[in-house]
């Protein structure tokens, strides 16, 4: 198998994923390899696949943008969720994650794996208790043993990074109790896992288990991306003494990680004020040693079900402004069923929407000259090159053809009141 | 006719309006007549109308939303911008404006003032350019008295505010053709009066005749919001010397308003990066006396034609956040064809979602708490409580309507593997 991507820049060694992500990013090499081997890049690549679409997550590249896929109970069809991943990535999506818990956990797996050619995640814990419960009729009835066999497993499938909720420990879990928060754990994951530990009484395999899910890691190049169990679900419980005591537990693990030449990148929140949202990334930093930032949202309200694509849109962009590297998306399904293709579509596009916003601001290179070509293209009322380059061409072709003006040079909106064309009147081109 | 707002205010009484303002928002009335008195708060009223759903914009107050509706050259069908009323109205809009261009003007906007409960805007001079396109044959073709004798009818049949373009002066476009922005003027009125400007070499009409239209304001309770003309049309126009220039004439015609005992506040950008909001929001406070800020998103990329709701409600929610007070929506059609109804609908709520995002963090009065109520809701998994919480009940029904789980408490997205029934299984209600 392939050396991993850590041990390659370690190495001083480009691998062929380094070499396109630089290419496409405009990083120089010398610096993508410096990053990756101080932790504020990940290359998520399982060594037994190569992607057509490697991406790289971290401090100086594009902010990317991941799209959760997957079966769940009442919607088994892996069918379904082929079809969305081919929704996805049409969209512009970088990365997807199978969080199936319905129907058959692997063949859903090993399809999605085989059609993405953008890296995919998994969240074990699911396969875990799904396993538990169809084979003994409790999602928790699973052990240490288990749960190396799963990561095994589907490491050996190719998934190329693992959520991984080593988070929810004793310690964390009397952090939940203590802080009174509206809503204990909101994480699937972490609640199953808060669930194990508490009626078992021992300690999260997650956690007490690391090393061993290092050397799992470590043997197929999964990167880990550390499971924000606690992650706030409401905005008044957002930064709270349970998310904070829980990232200080993952900052820990980072550095273990690290050591062990595993990649890693830490997941967050989550449902945040907007006020709050910069504090969040500054402490992930601070605590984490600059590892890649994998924000879920954050929703920066409660009240919108129907519209969380808009309200993580939001909290999204700010996020990534202030240096978080990688957005989940939301769809407007969030909070209410699962998700339909139309609605992977609308989650992909309002979050590309937002980490586009927040490249300009990055500085990413090529991230302003879009933004240009298309304010010339407006200017000079190019529509054909307006819908080019939209960032929906579809979406805007469409808006277009369904009200085409008599003066083809303008919009309905305006007509001839168009001040691009007034302006041109009286300034000249 | 009554006494002005202001006047009242200055007198220490309150109004009606401003009785059911400081009710509904939960300021104390002694606190609302010194901010009005002090230009931080405008109740935009006309007059002659006494309106179902007052508002105030300003300090302390909810962030509001304005929908713009109006016919078009190749859309002036009156019923359809009736319907679009209707639909924004009932979307949440707390106020409206009339932009038509299109078909009989008067009529238009008569119809919608009788209709809207809500203050209702016009930008005065795109009746003066069709007036004289229609009997002229250039839309240029209006001199100041047809100016003040569109201003005056226009405030006899009861219009609450005014857009008014004061700040496109010879001194501004100067700045304009100096600053080399990629997109001089993008404001339909501005480019207007910029041509008039510039074709005719005199001083624009709204800037010299100022205190003319400050009289009819006063007389009829017009509240004026000085329109920014050089407003950026591209990111990468934002806070330019043109768009500040510009900014420094409207604050000094802010204090020439108030001392007439006008109500006045100022519009906003635009296209703005994210990391310009925060510096946009201070320097309007700073240069307009606290003067409440009516945002215009702001979009913070250019390249998102079909989904610039969202890209106005990133900018807008921070915009907000930052202390703007007023948001005008956008709606996925910008840039593209004139609004649908379904458009209306789509942007008022995302303006609506950045509003209430900002109003979290602003602390207005019983924000929060919906939150709290929403999460609750989701927590106990009451379907029908977290529906009627929700900002668009109809969606978040449909939604949920369209995917029922086989267990009644959960959704089909996690079904038994639902976070909440996890927690509470094992910690209790």
């Amino acid at each position: 198998m392939r050396m991993t991507q850590l041990a390659s820049a370690r190495n001083n060694t480009l691998t062929a994923q380094m070499k396109k992500i630089a290419r496409d990013e405009h990083m120089s090499p010398t610096l993508l390899l410096k990053r990756i081997r101080q932790g504020l890049i990940v290359v998520p690549c399982n060594n037994t696949r190569t992607l057509a679409a490697p991406c790289g997550i971290g401090c100086g590249l594009r902010t990317k943008v991941n799209a959760n896929i997957g079966t769940s109970t009442e919607h088994p069809d892996i069918r379904e969720e082929i079809q969305k991943l081919a929704i996805a990535i049409k969209a512009g999506a970088d990365a997807v994650m199978d969080l199936s818990v319905g129907g058959d956990l692997a063949r859903t797996r090993t399809e999605i794996i085989k059609h993405a050619g953008v890296p995919v995640g998994t969240v074990p814990v699911y396969e875990m208790a799904s396993r538990a419960l169809n084979k003994k009729g409790s999602m928790l009835d699973f052990d240490a043993q288990d749960m190396l066999a799963c990561l095994h497993e589907q490491a050996s499938q190719g998934v190329d990074f693992f959520t991984i909720h080593s988070g929810i420990t004793k310690k964390s879990i009397a952090a939940v109790k203590k802080s009174k928060r509206l809503m204990p754990i909101v994480s699937r994951g972490g609640a199953i896992l808060a669930n194990w530990v508490i009626t078992r009484k021992k300690e999260n395999p997650f956690y007490e288990y690391f090393d061993a899910i290092l050397a799992i890691c470590k043997a197929y190049d999964v990167t880990i991306s550390l499971g924000d169990g606690l992650r706030p679900g409401s905005v008044l419980d957002a930064t709270d003494l349970a998310q904070i005591t829980e990232l200080k537990i993952l900052g820990a693990l980072c550095a273990r990680a690290r050591k062990k030449g595993v990649q890693v990148m830490v997941e967050g929140p989550g449902h945040v004020p907007l006020g709050q949202i910069q504090k969040n990334i500054e402490l992930e930093k601070k605590i984490c040693g600059g590892a890649p930032f994998y924000v879920l949202g954050p929703l920066v309200t409660d009240v919108a079900p129907g519209y969380d694509h808009i309200t993580s849109a939001i909290g999204g962009a700010l996020a990534a402004s202030y240096g978080a590297d990688f957005l989940c998306y939301v769809t407007p399904a969030e909070h209410l069923r699962h998700p339909s293709g139309e609605d992977v579509k609308e989650g992909v596009i309002a979050s590309r929407i937002a980490a586009h916003a927040a490249d300009i601001v990055k500085g990413v290179p090529g991230a302003l000259a879009w933004d240009k070509k298309m304010s010339l293209a407006r200017k000079q009322r190019d529509w054909k090159k307006q819908i080019r380059l939209a960032l929906d061409p579809e979406k805007a072709q469409a808006y277009r053809s369904s009200s085409i003006p008599q003066a083809k040079d303008v919009c309905t909106m305006c007509g001839n009141y168009c001040s691009m064309k007034l302006m041109e009147e009286c300034l000249g081109k």
